[in-house]
């Protein structure tokens, strides 16, 4: 046990110091290099992932009454890969039977086991790459980025958050209490730490690993057995990462159930069974709103951690570089082709126009710049496919179709040589047209709305966030004051606010260990990653106190 | 503003380390000495409280349309005092309008009011201990401690955990993001503090002040108004820890109505509109479990923070010293006539009797020897009052009355001169009469259930603590090995375990800074004084960033 802890332990303490730090700080390199990973890990990766394909897929041990699976990827192909599938009851007794000898472990185990797992993930992040690939649609760097390294940072935050508030107090303490001339009292006191019970991860398509990690990693570090629920269309990342949670487990001397895979079919999906189960104490759910306020209202009993849907924002106010302006946002709007839970929707621009280093532009002429922005940055396919990637869901491309008529056309959305794919779709719509603008619209699909003026534009995109939620809001300005009312506007309505991002940062980005992602201030989610909210309530202290000698 | 946080800042500093130490720490003397309140503390004390007899309470600006107060003192009297009443509306929009002030004060000066009205509080603890003990009942001294010192200590404990939450990140911070040759990307971020929004504390009546000041001051100092409203039998205590706060409030130049009374009447209380109110995102709630389950169910969004109730527990296994044993275990009995949440009720005691000091004490001797140890306590009247204090609730004397056909009476409770009262009711029952002793039976009435044997009794003890709750459990043993399993035992349960007191220190209490009161971990309660979980999820963190020079 205590050697795995003690292999990682510096790692954990750069991780603890970083979340105190919330400067630029990460363990798992971004970079898909050979040089870091090894001088074949790219082709392994491939041979790996190829070697899954129309597969049973393996996980000894593994409550089993059937098999499932049925995942096409976003590109073309069928999987082909089929995963163990058992009922509720089964999934739940499972867990149960394993909670015992992992909350028996000390901290300093599970963290220990925690952390070997990341670092055995971040030695498959290739085979993970084309996994979150072909299960999502993000291009190979970004589902190489997003569902490895970056994922695993995310983890790692999760753990360090865990242990950090699990040592926070003393397992043990002496009480002396002065009782005048007599002798005082004298108890000695400990506490056990008590995990809260069943935890289950539902996962979302998109972002299969990055937003299941942080809930999967801070309920296993504090000690509670974790079922992870995938996406029917989204398994495979999350088979390989409990595939990887079992074997190391198994190896530390636990039970291998301390973490369980539920897949289930789309159409017969198993999740509303397992919300409502009463032994399932602790939810982290990504998905819908329409969903997460189902599994808030049903999960009785159960403590929910939530991030839901919202309509995130850019107002346009003025610039003094207007053409890197346009690049960041087009870059914000293509990017996984709006598929991101940060990916901007709403452009508030003021109808007069604004002031720029190029002169003053026009409503008209930052509509066509945006758009001129957008179709530059994919001009040439393969870098097009490898920013857009495809469209995860079918039901996003229909929508893309659907919107359309919703707006005047600024921008047509296209379809790329690869995959399942749509380019942006950008809209000109009337401020009054708040039927249209003010629900998500999930995918490659943005509004540019015409304000009276910016102040304006930031009322309105603060108080959206506030009734409908909001991840992120973007402003451009140049006026100081008007930035500080923006600033305490975005604070209010609980959304992260990035300002004149010009450069090789995007609003869409959070990174871990700096950017708490998600406020849980508005409805986008209840929850934020990876506050001491997000961990402090998965386990509880229990005390036994007893006289002890002077 | 900095002044109130600067002169409370020592003690600040203090009670943060005492959180971390737990040993024992108070910086509010439970001595009711003319020594250290002033030489006319007690005679001014009980003047004031005269004086606020037969009359409208002040609150000066607060919302009102009528007055409300029917307050019967458990010790005889009418007090004869109105408070100002509010419909729910009211009271939301006055909330709501001081919210923005208190929201955006610094988290220096929110602590600097919170600390002020803790001082102010302290100083007036013998006015305060006058209308604590004339609406529950307890008994002088105890009103003194409990409603005075020990329930400011806990808001201070509160107060404490607010102030290391809040300042544990930092509000700025610097990300520098390596780009390999090229210039690194560099941000500036900074993260404002978002209060969750309007607060409401459900106050009891046996504990109005230590049981509202943890909710009241956690969510006060994380920055949001609150909402106090007090059972309709124990309004005063909380009208008067509301007129102070009210007072600080103004004088540091913030909305008087950033605390608010909810006073009502019994029979139209206005308690479940105020739940079910969309504007109402934190509860923190103090009472029955049926009206807990009720508020858990219908609080919507709103985080909610429960002290529900349960049934305590003493194992008698074995004593190297009976006498003493006895002793401690009739004055947790007594004391305030088993009316606190953390009186024991259940007493496992095997059916073959245990070993002890004085030899083999069959069942029947240890039941004799526990009600000669209450009789002997109560034999004086005037200490008998000064313990047993009154009973608050007319229903609790009923159920004395009826309790007595539960089980073969080994001590039957009487009254005492003075007030409403009832001595302790001793049971002797079956372990197999679970439908007796398994619900929680309030009031000055156990159980001295005889099992098969300790293990048993330890194993019945937690495992009904598992399922219906339990504050504290006490175990009276010399046997090491069985200790070491009911500590196991009663961690799993979510239970607080004293071991063998003996001595002047008992189990119904609970020292803040040191003991977390309840759990949170079974049905007893949700949430736990003070840990991190109980402040961390009422604020929340919105950040805003910008590229920054190098």
């Amino acid at each position: 046990m205590t050697s795995l802890f003690d292999r990682h332990h510096a790692v954990l303490d750069a991780a603890v110091a970083a979340l105190t730090d919330r400067g630029f700080w990460s363990p798992f390199s971004e970079v898909p290099s050979g040089k870091i990973y090894g001088e074949t890990a790219r082709e392994d990766g491939a041979a790996a992932y190829a070697a899954l394909l129309n597969t049973p897929f393996a996980l000894p041990g593994h409550p089993e009454s059937g098999r499932v699976g049925a995942e096409l990827s976003p590109w073309g192909p069928a999987l082909g890969i089929t995963y163990p599938a058992a009922d509720v009851p089964s999934l739940i007794a499972a867990a149960k039977a394993a909670a015992g000898a992992w909350a028996a472990a000390t901290p300093e185990a599970r963290v220990g086991v925690c952390l070997e797992i990341l670092a055995r993930l971040n030695r498959i992040s290739f085979t993970m790459a084309h996994a979150v690939s072909h299960t999502t649609g993000q291009a190979f760097a970004m589902a190489f980025q997003a569902g490895g390294p970056h994922a695993q940072d995310r983890g790692l935050e999760a753990v360090a958050m865990a242990w950090a508030e699990m040592i926070r107090f003393p397992a043990t303490a002496r009480w002396e209490k002065p009782q005048g001339k007599a002798a005082p009292i004298l108890l000695e006191k400990h506490w056990t730490l008590v995990p809260r019970g069943v935890a289950l991860v539902i996962g979302c398509q998109t972002f299969p690993t990055w937003n299941s990690y942080p809930g999967l990693f801070a309920s296993l570090a504090t000690g509670n057995p974790v079922i992870v629920k995938p996406h029917p269309a989204a398994v495979l990342p999350l088979a390989l990462t409990v595939q990887v949670a079992r074997a190391v487990l198994v190896e530390a001397g636990f039970p291998a159930d301390v973490v369980l895979l539920a897949a289930d079919a789309a159409g017969a999906e198993i999740t509303q069974d397992l919300v409502r189960h009463k032994d399932v104490a602790i939810i982290d759910y990504t998905g819908s709103t329409a969903f997460g306020d189902w599994v808030r209202r049903h999960a009785g009993e159960a403590q929910v951690f939530t991030e839901e849907a919202g309509v995130n924002s850019i107002t346009l106010a003025a610039t003094d570089d207007f053409a890197a302006t346009c690049a960041n946002i087009a870059f914000s709007l293509a990017l996984y082709s709006g598929q991101m839970c940060t990916a901007p929707q709403n452009i508030y621009i003021p109808a007069g126009g604004i002031d720029t280093d190029q002169g003053h532009q026009s409503f008209e002429a930052v509509a066509q710049a945006l758009a001129s922005a957008v179709d530059a940055l994919l001009d040439d396919p393969a870098r097009a496919a490898g920013l857009c990637g495809a469209i995860a869901n079918p039901a996003t491309l229909a929508r893309v179709t659907a919107a359309r008529s919703l707006g005047r056309v600024i921008r047509d959305s296209t379809a790329l040589p690869e995959g399942r794919s749509a380019t942006p779709l950008m809209l000109a719509v009337r401020a009054d047209e708040t039927g249209v603008y003010e629900a998500e619209c999930f995918g490659p699909i943005s509004f540019l709305i015409a304000v009276p003026d910016a102040d304006t534009g930031i009322a309105l995109a603060a108080d959206l966030a506030r009734r409908k939620g909001a991840i992120t809001a973007a402003l451009y300005d140049t006026d100081e004051d008007r930035i500080a009312r923006a600033i305490d506007a975005f604070a209010q309505a609980g959304v992260n606010l990035s300002i004149n991002l010009t450069g090789n940062i995007f609003v869409n980005q959070s990174a871990a260990f700096s950017d708490f992602h998600v406020t849980g201030a508005n409805p986008a989610g209840n929850a934020s990653l990876t506050d001491t909210a997000f961990v402090a309530s998965r386990f509880r202290r229990a005390m036994w106190r007893r006289p002890t000698a002077a």
